[in-house]
């Protein structure tokens, strides 16, 4: 047992856990697409730790610029200007569509949504928002209670104002639908009953992760977003569109949003926008909602709000990103190498019961009976982690599903091996299925 | 115009302002006690920026760690173990009181009071949280909520389950007491109403500055934290102390509860813990709260909790303010240096009403007439930081109050320089007082 693993048992508070009952890994080093635990055992990783680290690990150019800027200005207040903070709000603002020109930046994605529900909020003058149950939006309480996904039941003691709806999943239909057209049209149907039952004039903002991730990748059919945006329009409400994890690369593209035919009201960032190497999150702001605080001041902030050293991370990520073709090498994997390797995987193994993803995206649905899609029981998905692991590959898991979710950096020889080991994993969890 | 201005006021939208009405000085460089804009033009910073800046502006050790984690290891996900995360957590341990051995970190103050609350209503099974109207607890929506400043009214939208209550505070006494024995007596017959009104059994949490900051730096009076204590204890309430502004080194102490005979459940910090180099903040937590989350997951979390930039950070930060007798040199600038020197400044102003604080934690109460302690106008307060600032000092200036609140490392020429700036300044203070 290593220093840090006795210490962190003693001391540390972890996220989501039962504080007994976790033995985490430690993690001692990292570069590129490899990390190191403390006995030096090296692991490919397939899950970005959190779906954050899209440049990979350790990039020689972002570090060499916190290393610059920690030398030269780590933080500064912010009611006041800084060029880095500026020089990062400029390049988001480009990265979004036009007629978002501000960015209001925070220290990660959770209250990156609280700022843009409270924008929407006073901008309209409502407060109802609606959200999907199939979701996750962060760990603050307005955040947590707009998240679908069960973690929010522990936290279901103060909700005010938040109603939940089912979006499209055609693999898992709630509509009883066959077809994407199909599944589409009637997530829609059920999005505008919802609108109706609830009083139109009552609803400040629709959320949505443009492709929803922890809950399951699965990027929404062509003609959803564009039929939400449409209900908006129509009742004058705000649309946000969740780019923490979908964004930055993640899906292939800049902002997942870039895959749609869509302007949303509000953007909401973090993850990737610096690849978690200094903690940073935002909202990039349509000019309409911008201009709204313009005469009235903004009742919201936080103090490290447009931090200096995070900025001078993103200013880099976002450099490195577009000079060495970093989304266009995420595309290309999702094209070339996971998209057809994943279903090669898929068809050999009785657990698999469906591969879905763009980019550097991908969830495979585990399941006993492909017929009956009954999810693989979590011992099932234990053991597939289990076997991935001591293969030397770390997976990111949830629910019933590996998700892989590399850094968007990798290489076609690293997804290949990793790929392969997934292959030999998954039997791991035919033994769990019919 | 420098680049830096023009870009900031093209796409950076700022916490709490009117976003066409703000003209925001740049910061280009800062050392020590010092900031420079981008005339390089030198300030004096008597406000660590947003008072965070305990250590002091690019501590050498601070930036040193900075380099060097960001070289080894710049981040990992929140569910492994890492060295630097786990001595963090050790060393902020150490500085609560015995038996708080587990912290939960979060990126700042905001979400350190969300999880708190979030901890006290899981341990009590109760709603309600009652809180200071004199108090600054964040931005999101729960630690907003529990705010008591006006600038949670635009945010009155949800407030399910706050309560405020008026602390003490003699200077503008809630409770028409004279002496501090009758305001402590007063506020704590005033709190033990409000919960036996509330109901004792539907109260989760007090939560509470331990001294106020943003709303005007009043040191309660002896016995009244101890007096909440056992309100707190004969109802099975839980006390939470706000140290994120107190705490580390400000008070001339390294928590502001070391200077009272009191021991909460759960410690929230954030700012002095890093000095805000990088995003960091979290909840200490008593081992009975704790233990709730044993074998119960906890359910909160986020990307970047106890981020190791940030945690190497705050272990250099703290390690750094040890050797070199950081804490007690605030302690001994307040005893030495501002209490004596505001008292004679008091003494030589109209417009001073009173002086107060302690360490490097002080405010001058700035009125229109002594005796009947009406409140500078916003246009006297707004004289007061213009001739400050031409004169070469960064003060911070809250309704009707200058809060003198530098790094706790000032030396006493850097100090006595700036309270002679200081003094000057408020001669456009005395213009619109009697
Ligand atoms: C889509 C989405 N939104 C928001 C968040 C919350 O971000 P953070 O953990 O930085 O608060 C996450 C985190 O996983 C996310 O995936
Ligand atoms: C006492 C107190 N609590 C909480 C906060 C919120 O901290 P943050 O701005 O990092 O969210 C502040 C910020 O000024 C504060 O002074």
């Amino acid at each position: 047992m290593s220093t840090a693993y006795e210490l962190d048992r003693k001391h540390v508070f972890h996220s989501w856990s039962a504080q007994a009952e976790i033995t985490p890994m430690v993690i001692a080093a990292a570069r590129g697409s490899y990390v190191w635990d403390d006995e030096d055992r090296r692991y490919l990783d397939f899950s970005s730790q959190l779906v954050f680290t899209n440049i990979g690990h350790q990039h020689p150019r972002v570090v060499a610029a916190i290393k610059e800027q920690a030398e030269r200005l780590c933080t500064v207040a912010p009611q006041f200007a800084n060029e880095q903070r500026a020089q990062a709000a400029e390049l988001i603002a480009g990265i979004a569509p036009d007629g978002f020109e501000k960015v209001f930046f925070t220290n990660g994605g959770a209250d990156a949504n609280e700022h843009a529900i409270r924008m929407a909020r006073l901008h309209t003058g409502r407060f109802k928002v609606l959200s999907a149950y199939r979701s996750y939006h962060g760990g603050t309480q307005t955040a947590i209670n707009v998240t679908g996904d069960p973690r929010r039941w522990a936290n279901d003691t103060a909700t005010a104002g938040t109603v939940h709806f089912f979006g499209p999943f055609l693999y898992r239909s709630e509509f009883h639908a066959s077809t994407e057209e199909e599944e589409c049209e009637r997530a829609l149907a059920h999005l505008r009953r919802t609108i109706e039952a609830e009083g139109p004039a009552t609803i400040a903002a629709i959320i949505l992760e443009t492709i929803p991730g922890t809950a399951g990748i699965f990027a929404p059919p062509p003609g959803y977003l564009a039929g939400v945006r449409e209900l908006c329009d129509q009742h004058g409400i705000v649309m946000i569109l969740d780019e923490v994890m979908a964004g930055f690369g993640r899906a292939g593209s800049w902002l997942a949003l870039d895959l749609y035919d869509v302007v949303p009201d509000l953007i909401t960032f973090a993850k990737g926008v610096n690849s978690g190497y200094v903690p940073l999150g935002g909202v990039v702001i349509r000019d309409p909602i911008a201009a709204t605080f313009d005469h009235t001041p903004y009742p919201g902030g936080l103090t490290y709000s447009g931090h200096p050293l995070a900025c001078a991370a993103a200013v880099a990520t976002i450099h490195a990103m577009r000079d060495e073709g970093i989304v266009d090498n995420a595309a290309r994997l999702g094209r070339e190498v996971f998209g057809p390797g994943l279903a090669e995987i898929a068809s050999r193994h009785a657990c698999v019961g469906e591969v879905r993803g763009v980019g550097a995206f991908w969830a495979l649905d585990l399941v006993v009976d492909q017929g009956t899609r009954e999810l693989l029981p979590p011992a099932g998905l234990n053991d597939v982690v289990a076997a991935c692991k001591a293969g030397g590959l770390l997976p990111f898991a949830n629910t019933n599903r590996i998700h892989v979710v590399p850094p968007c950096t990798m290489s076609d020889d690293e997804a290949r091996e990793g790929l392969a080991i997934l292959d030999e994993a998954l039997k791991a969890g035919d033994v769990h299925a019919a």
